[in-house]
């Protein structure tokens, strides 16, 4: 759909930063013009005043597992073992394709509504998963995290995952991609490493890992292969300019030296690493250290939500906090990662907005109850909006959610779906 | 307004707990019934369906200045000192009372969107505030916050803190509320805390205090007096079991001890604690303590927002990641904070749902893109729930808010005043 944005006020994440009062055409699903002038030559279908409003790229929600909201808030605050072990593997053994499916597509909903439209997920049934992208008309990279258990062969685990890729990677007008992904560290072994190594050095993809997520994985892997996770993995070729390590909680000096060096990008989730008690990612750190950073909000059942204007509020709190500086990361440096650090990290041209990128927008409304009045435009994008503030989301140009309303999917019907369906398969 | 709430999920929050399927009714501004079956000889003038919804008391926000959302985003990511005096104070010097009636109601209007139905503000020209309480159908305790420089008479400042108490206190049906305030130790000076002891020993009120919130202001304090400033206040009298203490970032074991003998209540400020760099209130100590914890979001500029939810879920997974520990406070423990802890706090008989209790409550929709599927009720109200889950929310029997209007406030109408009143007060 071609839109005319008519006197706005623009967050672009480009280095023309805050633009005030200008207009923003978008045709055929991309960015055609951002300037003071109009656009000349283009048939507009929708006409959006500016008036008491904020357009600023999609946030690109950079770590998650969507189908995750299915367990929303089911067996919160115990520790983690008993969690992952008693909990949620239990309920994640019992998913098949048709739940994943329904379940991703609530999460895309949730997500819309709060300003996401770009996901970097892994989790398994991707099929259910892409079908949910499809469907919905939101970005994603989607990756299977692999992992190796005893007795378990390598090369035809890789073989598997390479097959979704060849079927999926690129499709959808290259809203889909498929990434390459290895689970963890403490999860899988060097076989693992080496294929997946020898897979990305025929075809590059975007690799998923979860890395150094808590203390104990962390200096676990260095007593038993006397290296860091970073070190070690990097010594497998893993650590790359394409490679999207999530939480990165743990990382030491030497670690971050290899992420800037390899160009590799860092996943940071604070909610999750609080809600599960595995701590805060040192931030300025990674930002000092040149690493570009993305942000992430993990799954819905580490969170509860999947709601990116609260992860880059707590993102920037939780510094200035934590170092006893509230100059310690800024509202413009949490918004570039949520934005522009997440695009790189996919591997995509989205995250700012600049004639010839996809239109991948969200409409702020600067007369809610919580941004009003919004006398700062980056301190009212990442400290005071949320989902009651985002009007309208936009992937690849089309309007997917405005004002309530989902425009690719029929909310009400999944919510019977989950209930009739997911809820008796993994509960019951 | 005599409302029926029927076939409904209700956290009670008292020894109760959770109940499911029952039914509420509110009559004359009170909780009139609350179980499996039908209340018998009500007149009931509204019917609302239980049905993917959640009941709830309003949250307390136990320690804000709401007229600081006129300063929401402005002058933020800076240290403290320079936001303070540089930029807080010269724009605080220009209000009037026109002015802070305005910006109150406004923030009233975001309190209500987010579930909020009482708040212990401390602020200035407190009868614009109060017109704001009365006209609202909010519940409030307001105080003067006293400070003392050289040459300023304390008898004379407490007469007038009293003057309001006396003109104010217990109207509005007992909505509003007027406390005795002092701003903080290191504005003030010992004839001051002489002068409001002797007010509150000849009539207690709810006195407020900031108290031990940077490092900085407590180890002053140790150095001047040689006392941490809570046995400093309490050795002239003024730690009571109406005492109010916003933050207590610094308390020391000692100091809690105090608190708890004395009975007095701890308002815990996240966001704010986080946002000005003053670090993090060890939240499990106080509730071990046994003191009364409440929670608050504090002003606006130092937050960005007035949202309770947002402000329960920080709390909680704030204390899990810090302690490295999932368990180490629990959703039901913010819940209480949040509401019978700020209760209790205000001197007041709200925040939990029983029969003869005024009728201050929240209906969430756990059908909403981020509470669906809310499998546990705790966990969704503190960690899922946002504004945009919030239909109803209802103080003393009155629909102040629902679905996105505001029954007691023309916001469209306060917004155009901000407009023209407000911002060139403050920033032309």
């Amino acid at each position: 759909m071609n839109v005319l944005f008519k006197g706005i006020d623009l967050l672009t994440m480009t280095s023309e930063g805050f633009l005030h009062n200008v207009n923003v055409a978008v045709a055929d699903g991309k960015i055609a013009y951002v300037g003071k002038g109009m656009p000349t030559g283009l048939l507009t279908q929708k006409v959006v005043s500016g008036q008491d409003k904020l357009l600023m790229p999609g946030l690109v929600n950079a770590h998650t597992h969507l189908p995750m909201v299915a367990m929303r808030g089911y067996a919160g605050d115990m520790n983690l073992q008993k969690w992952l072990f008693d909990m949620i593997f239990p309920v994640e053994a019992k998913w098949d394709e048709e739940c994943i499916e329904i379940a991703t597509k609530l999460a895309i909903c949730e997500s819309l509504a709060s300003g996401t439209t770009s996901v970097s997920d892994m989790y398994f049934f991707l099929e259910g998963m892409a079908r949910a992208v499809s469907d919905s008309g939101i970005r994603a990279n989607l990756s299977r995290g692999l992992s190796l258990s005893e007795g378990e062969d390598a090369e035809e685990k890789v073989a598997d995952a390479l097959d979704f890729i060849k079927r999926y990677d690129n499709t959808e007008d290259g809203r889909l991609k498929a990434d390459l992904g290895v689970h963890a560290e403490y999860t899988s072994s060097p076989e693992l490493w080496r294929a997946v190594a020898d897979a990305y050095a025929r075809e590059p993809h975007c690799i998923q890992i979860h890395l150094s997520e808590t203390e104990s994985e962390h200096e676990a892997c260095k007593q038993k292969y006397g290296a860091t996770p970073t070190a070690l993995l990097d010594s497998y070729g893993l650590i790359t300019a394409d490679t999207l390590c999530a939480h990165g909680v743990y990382l030491e000096e030497g670690d971050m030296d290899i992420l800037a060096a390899r160009g590799a990008s860092v996943a940071h989730c604070p909610m999750s690493n609080l809600k599960l008690g595995s701590g805060v990612a040192r931030v300025p750190k990674l930002i000092g250290k040149g690493i570009n950073l993305a942000i992430g909000t993990d799954g819905a059942s580490s969170n509860n939500n999947t709601d990116m204007f609260a992860e880059m509020k707590i993102a920037a709190l939780l510094q200035k906090g934590l170092c006893r500086d509230p100059e310690a990361v800024s509202a413009k440096e949490i918004l570039s990662a949520a934005t522009v650090g997440g695009g790189r990290a996919q591997g995509r041209d989205v995250g700012c907005i600049e004639a010839g990128r996809p239109a991948d927008l969200v409409l702020l409304d600067t007369g809610s109850a919580e941004m009003f009045p919004a006398l700062e435009p980056y301190s009212a994008a990442v400290y005071s909006a949320g989902p009651s503030s985002v009007i309208m989301t936009m992937v690849d140009g089309n309007v997917l959610y405005e004002k309530g309303e989902f425009k690719s999917l029929d909310r009400e019907k999944l919510k019977a779906e989950f209930k009739t369906k997911v809820i008796p398969k993994l509960y019951l």
